[in-house]
């Protein structure tokens, strides 16, 4: 299936009919979540993947009580940082130099760019920033699970602050930003599944300056 | 070619050799873009397609220099709306609706809390929001791109003040969010293209909660 087709097929699923999606196939999507690209690389966001039941229901508790959240049977939260610090730029950069055989110190003069320009802005720009990273990834995620014909959720709607005190962000200075449901269409309880896909008009979206 | 595999052969290509991607593939690359989830449907961005040689030299000059964008065949802009408005919520239901056949008020009483949730909010936080909503579009346009073996260059480091002057976009309401130069790679050229592809080790990545 191309890509387009995937897009085509997927829509933002309302009810799940409980099945699991294998593992492997998790695998896969959070794989393509991790190969997106970022600003210089930073991968500045993690993903949770949570299956515990009570975990689910209190989540859904804190998002408006969306069903799919207990009916999923893969709930993808992605958390962005909540601030560049030295330390993590130090380290993305360590670890890249290391994987290609270069010296620690291949990259010191464009990490202390980043460094300064990091670290000249607030913390609240930073995640800013670094949520808008998140959300490639979260495309990625969602792109690949319509390949797999998995069907999932994209949701904005919960209480951030909430989701993150339940998953314990704040220790791991990350954020909420985005979750994903990830499980199958039910296909007879479900009223989006009929009802037509539709985009604006493509003309509309698109600017030619030739 | 999967998704997977795709997203392991692209890179962002440094140095293009000036070769013309077919507009067949561009169109599909902005389909792709048009296809991507948003908050609520709304679709709050647009993708500006420039190809326009002497735009181009402009838009590398508030780029700092980027040779990519003068090399690619055809420049993608992503620019997000400058605020939820009225006006726009009814524009994309009133089309939604016509499409499905269903009456021009069968969404009203949802239309009406989105409208107070965002005329609540300030233009900032407003722009804010439609931009992370442009980056997945802007995760699915490098995905498309990559499954059809066009380079591409995922890039945040322009002046966008200054870009959105050079295209006139206040007037359409609109501000830059990112830019994605698409070309293909000039082998002998590009620093980057022998270099490893490094992620951060998956089990950084991931956190499971079984």
């Amino acid at each position: 299936m191309s890509l387009i087709e995937a897009l085509n097929w997927r829509y933002a699923t309302k009810k799940m009919n409980g099945d699991v999606v294998p593992q492997e196939k998790v695998n896969q999507i959070v794989k393509a979540a991790h190969l997106a690209p970022t600003s210089s690389g930073l991968q500045p966001f993690k993903v949770i993947v949570v299956t515990n039941p009570e975990l689910k229901e209190k989540i859904a508790a804190v998002a408006y009580g969306q069903q799919q959240i207990i009916d999923c049977s893969h709930l993808l939260v992605f958390a962005a940082w909540d601030n560049y610090t030295v330390a993590n730029i130090r380290e993305v950069f360590a670890h890249a130099n290391s994987e290609r055989n270069l010296p620690a110190t291949a990259t010191a003069a464009y990490e202390d760019t980043l460094i300064a320009n990091y670290t000249s802005r607030s913390a609240e720009e930073n995640f800013t920033h670094a949520a808008k990273q998140a959300y490639i990834g979260f495309g990625m995620a969602i792109a690949e699970a319509a390949m797999l014909k998995v069907d999932a959720t994209p949701m904005e709607g919960f209480e951030a602050d909430q989701l993150d005190e339940l998953l314990n962000l704040k220790a791991l200075n990350l954020r909420s930003t985005t979750i994903l449901p990830l499980g199958y269409r039910a296909e007879d309880a479900d009223w989006l599944v009929n009802l037509k896909k539709v985009r604006s008009p493509l003309s509309d979206f698109v600017i030619e300056l030739n």
